[in-house]
């Protein structure tokens, strides 16, 4: 049995939703079908859960919503028209979007979730009847009724132990079901959305509700690359990675699919199958829990700008017990969260993401370092990119650190910062900002088409 | 005008003391002189200072001290003869050490303190006498009367700040000022001994002290060596290093000089030359504040063993406020000081030294990450080895990481652990014990004598 899932631009339109259908319908394994909210068409075109946080703001700030409320409305009668379905759905559709605007709006966090799921809501009830309309048999299924039980966290829900059990039994239901993504209901049964990818956080938890033997995810790109398209043409595709090594590398920067949704499935051991709607024939990429290594050492190379580094030096640090720990909870009082640590016997880096503080606080921690450790030194650095270098082919590679080196080397970058410990499965460098390119082009050079060199 | 200080070894017998009457008397700067209690004069001989321990020891045990009294008597006496000296300094030297011996016992540590200060006392004394008796206008300083103020701790007295003004006065004495090394008076008048290198902190107080250009610290080595020559055979000697790179290597096993000896220098900017006794025409090797860069970006390569890890993972680890923090504060209560902690995403490794905890604490400790902090796992790795390849040059050297691990490729070393911050003037490896010694051949070769590779 699989669970399939299919991101906003697979549903966009009637023709993509047609492709949906043969897809589906190709594979008898492929039970439960969990739908996002139709997404953009076309660059600069408006996705539908966009459109529907529009209208329910307007609504809280007293405007009118009803032009908002008509685009969306739009949308979904545009995508019948284009699937010859009746008037019917849309009807159906309208009379719960105005429900849901005319609802309780004391909790305007509650009334926005309530709005915002209904774009995923309605788009099942489509495509459901579409799916029927073509004599297959197909139901739309209630998050409510089928018992995802979700915490009370506006655009951050969690889902509760409880629901994998009662999940279990849409094995014996019969048809194709088609479930809505993007949130469940609280015990009170309220609507509560999931944070971003919450389509994705739907197809895993169901995936291991039902114990899936595969959780399809279906989006626009024909595999996870190995390396970033935008700084390298055509590269290599990857088919197939650990879940270790996809979180490795969605720390810095790889965006096909949010790891955090795929957690649910990952505690079940089911693998999961990236491809694409538009191209079904790809092979795509295949997230497991152990692979084999075929791939040489390394299978993938990420890198993210914003990062920065306070560098604190203070002679005979080492000697100090606590020193560390003091430093962090400076941070930890400015709310602060950081990445890494490396340290060396008077010094010790720690590196956080850029976006967490402003100059003011930065001149403040300054101050309190020096204060209340009595550093020698405390400075800033900007403008950092970390590059993770990842597979699970290196945790006893020999030469792995040297050939990355090497190749930054060559490409006459200066490593600001390596951090690797032990039972890793990736490599991570500081460069500067301006070095990330050339330095990222460099190791996919060498990991990915060796170079002959002299 | 130089302070000059020689090594127990440099002053165990009267042919030594006879060098050491050369070199002072060769350089007209050389103008005061910090002794050591006579140290070992052959393999499996007895350090004066290790027969006073013992002499006080037995004292306390309430245990008949003439004999061990009598053997460092017999260490004096045995020099006085063979530099011609009357008896007259061995008869005064007994009559302290008796006064000593049936001093206050009432505070043990201090009573031990009193006694073992004996040996760089009296061979101060002794050491003047021959000056003296040489025709050279040469004195016996009392760190008291000259003020060398000290804290209130037996075996780790910290110099006061006052000190320093109170030593400047030394400059004024007429002839050479021969001062005992290793300890000092506290405010109360009581003696108080230097942690180990004593006399070499001494040396480095002085220096400071009385604004020396240099400070010449004499002992059985002609230079610091670029790497244990117990590792590699004939290593390269070491011309000039910074207190920087010094303290690096002090680190992770060079044991020439304690680095912390030099900090008093090292505050006063006061440059530090390492000669032989046995040698005094060999160069040397300086410490200094700032070095030009004349040998390439590494100028040592230093290891040591003994060191442990533990690795902690758990899923989500980095979106954690306050998980590093709260790991440290575990290792705390234990009272253990950790060294370094790599890190990746989801996981942290400590590195410590083994010394520090047995079999139960590591239990204790790992059931504590468990329960407190939700880990998914805690590992301990043992029988670590760091190595640290230092040097001012490779600051901003592309490529020395490619380099050094490339060697350890060639080595066939699996490289644990990498850590290198911004700002370093090293990088910091960690490997199987087993593999220290061939990874510090291989980083001896390729930064000392390239060879060709294909």
């Amino acid at each position: 049995m699989k669970v399939v899932k299919f991101g906003g631009s697979s549903l966009a339109s009637g023709k993509q939703i047609e492709k949906v259908f043969q897809i589906v319908t190709s594979d008898s394994e492929r039970k439960i079908v969990v739908v996002s909210a139709p997404g953009k068409r076309f660059a600069g075109d408006q996705k539908v859960t966009d459109l529907l946080i529009e209208c329910a703001e307007r609504c809280l700030l007293k405007q009118n919503p009803l032009e908002m409320l008509a685009a969306v409305i739009q949308r979904y009668a545009t995508i019948a028209e284009e699937l010859n379905l009746s008037s019917e759905i849309i009807t159906e559709i309208q009379a719960d979007l105005e429900e849901r605007l005319n609802g309780d709006r004391s909790k305007p966090e509650r009334f926005i979730d309530r709005v915002k799921a209904s774009g995923e809501d309605n788009h099942a009830k489509l495509v459901a009847a579409f799916f029927q309309e073509k004599g297959v048999e197909a139901y739309y299924v209630d998050p409510r009724v089928a018992g995802l039980v979700v915490s009370d966290e506006p655009g951050n829900a969690q889902v509760l132990p409880e629901s994998y059990e009662r999940l279990y039994s849409l094995r014996e239901r019969d048809g194709l079901l088609i479930f809505p993504g993007f949130f469940g209901y609280s015990k009170e049964g309220e609507v509560f959305t999931f944070s971003r990818s919450g389509s994705d956080i739907t197809g895993s938890i169901l995936a291991n509700g039902v114990k899936a033997d595969l959780y399809e995810n279906f989006t626009d790109v024909d595999a996870v690359y190995s390396v970033n398209p935008f700084i390298v043409k055509k590269p290599k595709e990857i088919k197939e990675l650990t879940y270790r090594e996809m979180r490795e590398l969605s720390y810095a920067g790889f965006t096909v699919l949010h790891d955090e949704a795929l957690v649910p499935a990952f505690r079940a051991g089911i693998p999961v199958q990236i491809k694409n709607t538009n191209n079904p024939s790809a092979v795509g990429t295949r997230i497991v829990n152990e692979r084999d290594n075929t791939n040489g050492p390394v299978i993938g190379i990420a890198s993210a700008q914003g990062f920065c580094s306070i560098y604190v030096s203070k002679y005979l640090m080492n000697r100090e017990i606590g020193f560390g720990r003091k430093l962090l909870s400076i941070l930890e009082e400015f709310g602060l969260s950081y990445e890494h640590t490396p340290s060396g016997i008077d010094d010790i880096s720690i590196i956080l993401r850029e976006n967490q503080f402003d100059m003011e606080m930065e001149g403040e921690i300054t101050r309190r370092i020096k204060l209340e450790l009595h550093a020698d030194e405390v400075k800033f650095e900007h403008g950092l990119a970390l590059i993770m270098v990842v597979g699970e082919g290196m945790r006893h590679n020999i030469g792995t650190m040297a050939r990355a080196s090497k190749a930054m080397a060559r490409a006459i970058v200066n490593i600001e910062m390596i951090n690797q410990g032990s039972s890793e499965v990736s490599m991570m460098f500081g460069v500067k900002e301006v070095d990330e390119k050339k330095a990222v082009q460099a190791l996919y050079e060498e990991f990915f088409f060796p170079v002959v060199t002299v």
